[in-house]
């Protein structure tokens, strides 16, 4: 499929198929060297339960080879959830498949959104904005963000990483005349955060922290749910933005965007993310093998 | 005040002082015709009673000679609305105070904030983001966005605008999967505009709808609260950011930014959404006097 997709845009693909990958990155300097899990034909903006069985596969073969460590990470591509679900992943989604594959709770698998003018990690995330407060409290901020700050010191090199913790009213509630959650949840989990000796601060007015001259003050934004996070960085940073999994033993990363189905086959999407996600991934496994 | 903050940052600003507005633009050409509401003594940053007083004599003389027609257009500065409240300025914010100026309603008064990248409203403002979901109604995004449509058209020029209106749950809620917005209020409204013949688009995603890509296929985005029209407008044209208040038989702007008392007076404010602001009314203005 790889090879028709290639030849259809006429880009010369040479590909090496492997069997195993305990010596990969000698097969990179003349091919594309690929476990092949299945075959089917390239249809591009078609989804199907054959490409649905294939991307299965491959998730779960590499989660597999990351798993024991023959590989260093795993970068996922975007999926048809829809797709998945029908034959038979029963999962929200991958990162959630990841954790699993690894032994670790999903919620110990905190998602960052980076790019090259930003950092944020929503603290909720796939549920109707009127669920977002009552799904708030002190411990899943604090437990979260003390995933951030760890993995930004030990997977991004940042010795004393700087956390800017959103409000979720607007204006940061005002001083409590435009909802409490600041008073009662937010605030009490920074202070909880900076006795642990975290670098935690806010909560901030999100319609401001964004803006281009605070971005340089804080390395990740914690936001109190999906568009507060995903807004601006999809605003900033679409063509670069990557999905980074935090918290677990094995390296994942995946570009924030999704199948754009719409566009498939035609020669005009942007690979600038899924590279950003390629080479996150790469420096963080570098960091890991060299700590 | 104002020779006084001049000097003390070394600018030459020649003042002159008029007591009727009727012909302006003569006294432009030499120096800064200004209306004297009053005395005081320039202390930068630090909000008093004084300075309050002045600010309300000042919005009210100014709304007044754009009332009767003398000038064509009201700038408004940001204001510390906690220190008018405590000389008895009883509206929520400036624009308010405006709309009962011409006798307009205040649901007549519709916020857009507006820079170089992105036009965007939000259908709610300043309440408690848990209080959203019961403030939307399809009555309300009809009528606001109808006099979006409609200053578009005769304030902006734009003969045909395209309103993209955002969803209010996390990927437009995923056909009723994650909230049911979108299918209960937003889409009806999105219909009755369709109806009515304005090119209204959506729901749409918003974390997807102000990345680049897209920007460039809607002339406005319709938010459904604070955050979400604040926070892209905010992260991409913070220092050229306008408040312009649509639907009103006058013409108002603003820039798009807080009182900064913590930079007063150090000569490190960027003036660039004041010019904006100022220049937007002129167009503005212009464009209701060539009608």
């Amino acid at each position: 499929m790889l090879s028709e997709a290639a030849d259809t845009r006429g880009i010369d693909l040479p590909i090496a198929l492997v069997t195993e990958l305990a010596k990969p990155a000698a097969a990179f300097k003349t091919a594309l060297p690929l476990l092949q899990v299945g075959r089917g034909s390239y249809r591009p903006g078609q989804p199907d339960e054959q490409g649905a069985r294939l991307a299965v596969k491959s998730l779960e073969r590499a989660a597999a080879t990351v798993g024991v460590g023959v590989a260093d990470a795993l970068v996922t591509g975007p999926v048809a959830k829809a797709e998945l679900a029908k034959v038979g992943f029963d999962f929200p989604g991958q990162t959630e498949f990841v954790a699993a594959s690894c032994d670790s709770s999903p919620e110990d698998a905190v998602m960052m959104l980076a790019g090259p003018s930003l950092r944020t990690v929503p603290m909720t995330v796939h549920c109707a904005l009127s669920e977002v407060p009552g799904r708030l409290s002190v411990e899943l901020i604090v437990n979260r963000s003390r995933i951030v700050a760890r993995a930004l010191r030990e997977d991004f090199g940042i010795s004393k990483p700087r956390l800017a913790i959103c409000g979720l009213n607007p204006h940061a509630g005002e001083d409590g005349r435009m909802g409490r959650e600041e008073i009662e949840i937010i605030a009490p989990a920074i202070a909880a955060l900076r006795a642990e000796g975290i670098d935690a601060t806010g909560p901030h007015a999100a319609d401001t922290l964004f803006a281009p001259h605070l971005r340089p003050t804080y390395d990740v934004a914690i936001a109190m749910y999906h568009d507060q996070a995903l807004v601006p960085l999809k605003a900033l940073d679409f063509d670069q933005g990557v999905n980074v999994t935090l918290g677990l033993p094995v390296v994942r990363t995946s570009p924030d965007h999704g199948t754009a189905f719409g566009i498939a086959g035609k020669g005009v999407a942007d690979p600038g993310a899924m590279l950003a996600a390629i080479r996150m991934a790469g420096e963080i496994a570098a960091r890991r093998a060299a700590a």
